[in-house]
């Protein structure tokens, strides 16, 4: 054997025993990170909180203002380097008194039908509205019907979520136009109010909420806009089938107001190597009002606080500084997500790393990432060290609404994904409470999400 | 190039074109499983009538009965080669009235905790039974305490089920000695009954009944076992820390009755090619007598049904003969798996594949196989074409209960493997109602299944 050939192995052979025993201290530090949130995990104690105590949370109203101060003294108890409140203005809307909606035919009484406005909308005059309806599959229907026959009329939107797609996320992507743009386009053909379809993959009897947009239509254009509920979509239709004379009434109170004062809640370990260098985990503080916010965005929120408490816990010392950054105001205006981007290209912050988690705190299957292929290929040597804990979707992908705005040169956004078959049973609907989120799905989920970002902390970012 | 040589690179490439072909076929056909399965599933509705229609279905109930006629005549719908029943002699255990328990310590008043009988117990006396309570973390303990002070005492075994363990079901291992042995080891040391922690990893008020046995101890020996809900587990600990002296008081009225007839139900596709060689799918039809057997293993139930009404709907002509077998006893016997694989034997019908759900009706994450190792490797080649569906799990290991008596030379044993955060959340417990669960997931688990069985029947077992 020549020299060179024998320093080639010895070289192989040192760098694959170093190889192994890194490996073997990321086993270690993993396994101690999910024992830590299985057998002492904080985040479910916290949501019970969150949900229970405080309540919905919708940008602008008490509950999202009790839910900032909650979070900071929480994340002062964890003997962080700091914890502040960042500002950030946010748009307010109200729902008002419940909302009311029943339909009539010819020959029938009133059929009474559980809606509820969407997110945005302007209310119905104050003694409702009433119509007739014209059902479509989506917004490429208007054309087909034209000013002449949707003017003076109700659109209702009835194309619903594909049973058949496995991630119920991209079921969702294919349906929710007729909730955020319906009630633009219909009004543009005249139309006097709009009633969409829940995104529920489910037939019960929740309506569900979310944001809608009129983009750039005067006030006096706009119409109202409500969700009705599965159940009461498949009558409505069937109804409609039967009597196309149909008659909808509802009545909406909601309200849009000025834009007010509120806070993403951020706490921070600073890093012992290169604290000039950020990581952030974060979900969104603020929730939709019908529920308690419990699986959106709740499980976000706890899960980000517990990734800096496991940290503590586990005395790990990150290398760069690692923040939780409960973002406000997700749901309808992203202000926080932006704010956070602004300031921190303000101040010149170095963002190497982000990871959400808004898609649910049911059993995690692993993260999608927005990040360059060298960065996927290093997660992908890293998937056997989560095959213990079952972790194994690691594709490219979307990460998250709020990190999103941080989208740049060298720098890795990711997003938990649990798994997605419930989520749409409760998004954005009354039912979305303490009560459906598993206490061992959520503390898996932060286990996972810190083991993740434990390895960007100690191998960075390529 | 030699035409040798040349020959080589044809025969590669046909090889791999037919390949692909055939892995384009297979992916179709998985496709279609799931398209039905998901757009005009009968799964759920089948579970709707099996639990809320039928409910609980203990071996030689009312309600097995039932079951059994009502299986039999679902399967005749479905246009088979044959439906038919499979006489089972099964034991019978009964649970009388409600069980009441409460504890009393010398400074307070009665407190009144949830408790169920194990199945299989014999009753306490006709008004009851008190004693001082040993707590104990296992039957390991009893050895320490000795007869001289376990004599006249209830045993209390409360080690808890491991929430570090991320598969619940090796946390389930870990602890059911307690409810399986703890009975018959506690009385050979005299004491006069037990009580066991639920097998539950929530701390909750539900008592999880259960199977348990007293072995060969003569019938005067036999002491009355009963499981304890986590609360009150948790409660009666704090509370014989602080008083010792506390006693235990329970009342039950449980019965074992002589053996009665009962069956398996059978359901067939008879193959085109090769219809002496046998491939089974199944699940058990009894379940405990607290909740509606809906997890439990109601699911496995309409799972297994569902899988033969996918392949006749998707028009697929299985080579081997198909059969669905819905189990009874289960979970006090095993007297249906037992008397299946006796009779195969018999009728020295080869079995070449058998498949059973009896992990939930949970999102399935892949299978566990009991099979050589050229097999789990011929399944791994597959592994591609399940990762649309996120089944990543294909490891050796448990496949099911009511199969097992079919192990031997030439076939491949394997369990559907869902999630298993919240199994023991209502397994045996009168929480195990339809409503938990959720139909997508149920229903991804029945196309898994067929996928499963198809791919075994196209190419075989090696």
């Amino acid at each position: 054997m020549t020299l060179r050939l024998f320093l080639s192995f010895f070289t192989l052979f040192m760098g694959l025993t170093s190889l192994n025993a890194q490996t073997e201290q990321d086993s270690i530090t993993l396994r101690k990170l999910y024992d830590i949130s299985l057998m002492q995990g904080k985040s479910y104690e916290w949501l019970r909180t969150l949900t229970k105590d405080i309540g919905p949370r919708l940008s602008g109203s008490e509950g999202a203002e009790k839910a900032v101060q909650w979070a900071k003294k929480e994340l002062e108890t964890l003997q962080l380097d700091s914890v502040w409140l960042q500002p950030v203005m946010v748009p307010k809307w109200t729902r008002g008194a419940a909302e009311t909606a029943y339909f009539t035919t010819t020959d029938s009484a009133k059929t009474t039908v559980p809606i509820c406005a969407l997110g945005g909308s302007v209310a119905t005059a104050e003694n409702g509205l009433s119509a007739k309806v014209i059902e479509v599959q989506g917004i490429e229907d208007l054309e087909r019907y034209g000013k002449d026959q949707l003017k003076g009329k109700l659109v209702f939107y009835n194309r619903p979520m594909q049973a058949d797609l496995i991630e119920t996320f991209n079921a969702y992507g294919n349906a929710v136009d007729q909730r955020g743009a319906g009630a633009m386009e219909a009004a543009k053909y005249g139309a006097v109010g709009v009633i969409v379809r829940s995104m529920n993959l489910r037939q019960d009897d929740f309506p569900h909420t979310g944001a809608m947009s009129y983009g750039d239509l005067p006030d006096e254009q706009r119409i109202p806009a409500a969700a009705i509920s599965t159940n009461g979509a498949n009558l409505l239709s069937k109804t409609l089938k039967e009597n196309p004379e149909t008659q909808f009434y509802y009545k909406m109170s909601c309200e849009n107001h000025e834009d007010v004062k509120s806070y993403n809640v951020i706490g921070q370990i600073t890093g012992s190597e290169s604290p000039e260098k950020y990581m952030v985990v974060g979900g969104h503080m603020d929730s939709w009002d019908l529920g308690e916010g419990a699986q959106d965005d709740g499980a976000g929120i706890v899960q980000s606080m517990e990734v800096l408490r496991l940290m503590k816990a586990s005395n790990y010392k990150p290398k760069h500084s690692i923040r939780a950054v409960l973002y406000m105001n997700e749901e309808n205006g992203l202000r926080g997500g932006t704010t956070y981007a602004e300031e921190a290209k303000k101040q010149n912050q170095k963002h190497i790393f982000a990871l959400e988690s808004d898609s649910g705190g049911f059993t995690p299957r692993g993260f999608s990432f927005d990040a360059s292929d060298a960065n996927v290929q290093q997660v992908l040597e890293w998937k056997e060290l989560f095959k213990p804990y079952l972790i194994h979707y690691f594709e490219k992908g979307h990460s998250g609404a709020d990190i999103g705005p941080l989208e740049g040169e060298g720098i890795v956004l990711a997003g938990l994904r649990p798994d997605s078959q419930r989520y749409f049973d409760y998004h954005h609907a009354a039912n979305d409470t303490f009560e459906v989120v598993n206490r061992r799905e959520l503390e898996l989920g932060a286990a996972a999400m810190a083991s993740l970002v434990y390895l960007f902390d100690r191998y960075g970012v390529k």
